[in-house]
């Protein structure tokens, strides 16, 4: 069977995350539904992230066996059209070779999550920036995040449900950038690993918030890594801000 | 009675304008609402630009009179909890003197307007960009904005219920510049005049994006606008990508 990889980008808030659940609406549920029009007896489809309920993506990357074969671009076009009007848009489509694999083949996944700062509720992007109320120091922030960095046994920041086999987990980089928007600011978290524990990246976010607000000092985030315990974790930040950007592979199938 | 300057962003995909009207949703009729609510016998409220339906703001300017005396700060937080869940928000406000009208003291409106050039559907964006499915030419439609700067009868790019008694305003600004998006690029116009006509920027952008796709040439714009015609305007463009940016003032209120 010929094998396509599939860039996806997707509004998060209808569904219950990637993954297909009975009875609720997912991505990969509406994507299989859309497949199913054109290849009625293909096997299900694997995504390199299989991100939750409210996550948002712009790159995500999932693979696909047809039993035709297809075009790249037609079977994009044809995914599209049968997609709609869900908030799923396939934004590229190549055909890959069998060992490609979305979830196994992935060496690094990137995620951003937003955070706005300011007194008035988003009226424009509600469920795509995690809204607080008070004023943040990047510095602060910038410097709590400096002890993420690098290999470490990341319990502390790994919900209680994750199926991973290690808590150990390398953070390639964590880097958070400010910019004034109407009425306060906006800090984007830049976050990429070869892979990430469930929650992680929310549990990151939402305790470096803390040291934005005064809440925890820096360090306090180094203290928090290395009790190794998930009660040592700040609040876990709500989904509305993370956004699945981009997985890369040993060799760009985009390309 | 006190008067205060209002800065207001809002999606305008629930309503069906600025402008109340007797049985739809306006984005007016939603914080005189709310407002009523903290003063319950104080006159409607005047804005700087009276957005169309599914037209967005990050700076409107609006303008009230209440019967107390509000701190600035007070009166914005008041509003916003009366607004919600509603998506509009007061982003800034400042008690102003008598002779300030939103719409009458206004010196500069600033509108953006975002064009999403790419096969695949907006699935994050939907409602906040035009979308188009085939590749525009920036350079092409820059030489066909030169055209449009200045002084001009714009009776060309003037709805045809529009209520302005001179079809002759003068464009400061028609910048327009691209930027690569997952999948594709997004074109950003924006537009800055002491006021405009009613469809004046969806017109402009309608036709640009005519020039863009290589059906117009950059002097037809030109040949449009001399025809003073109504029927020599390239299509309108949906309202969606549209935003009210912003307002100037002779002395800005909100500082």
């Amino acid at each position: 069977m010929p094998r396509y990889a599939l860039k996806i980008e997707y509004d998060g808030r209808p569904f219950c995350g990637w993954q297909r659940q009975r009875d609720l609406p997912s991505v990969q549920g509406a994507i299989e539904t859309a497949l199913a029009r054109l290849e009625p007896d293909v096997p299900g489809i694997a995504a390199a992230g299989r991100t939750d309920t409210g996550v948002h993506a712009t790159g995500q990357v999932a693979h696909c066996d047809t039993a035709r074969d297809w075009d790249a671009f037609r079977l994009m076009e044809a995914l599209n059209h049968h997609l709609k009007p869900r908030p799923v848009a396939i934004l590229a489509c190549a055909q890959v070779t069998d060992d490609f694999h979305a979830r196994f083949s992935a060496r690094e996944r990137r995620y951003t999550f937003r955070l706005l700062s300011r007194r008035p509720p988003p009226a424009l992007k509600a469920g795509f920036v995690w809204h607080v109320r008070h004023a943040l120091d990047l510095r602060a922030m910038q410097a709590g995040a400096t002890h993420l960095l690098g290999q470490h046994d990341f319990t502390t920041f790994r919900a209680s449900q994750c199926q991973a086999h290690s808590p150990f987990k390398t953070l390639d980089g964590l880097d958070i950038e400010a910019r004034d928007v109407p009425g306060g600011q906006e800090y984007s978290f830049h976050l990429r690993a070869r892979s990430f524990l469930h929650n992680q990246v929310r549990s990151i976010v939402g305790t470096l918030e803390r040291v934005g607000a005064g809440a925890w000092a820096p360090e306090d985030v180094k203290t928090a890594l290395e009790a190794r315990d998930r009660t040592a974790c700040g609040p876990v930040s709500p989904p509305d801000g993370l956004c699945l950007t981009g997985v890369s592979y040993p060799t760009d199938p985009f390309v």
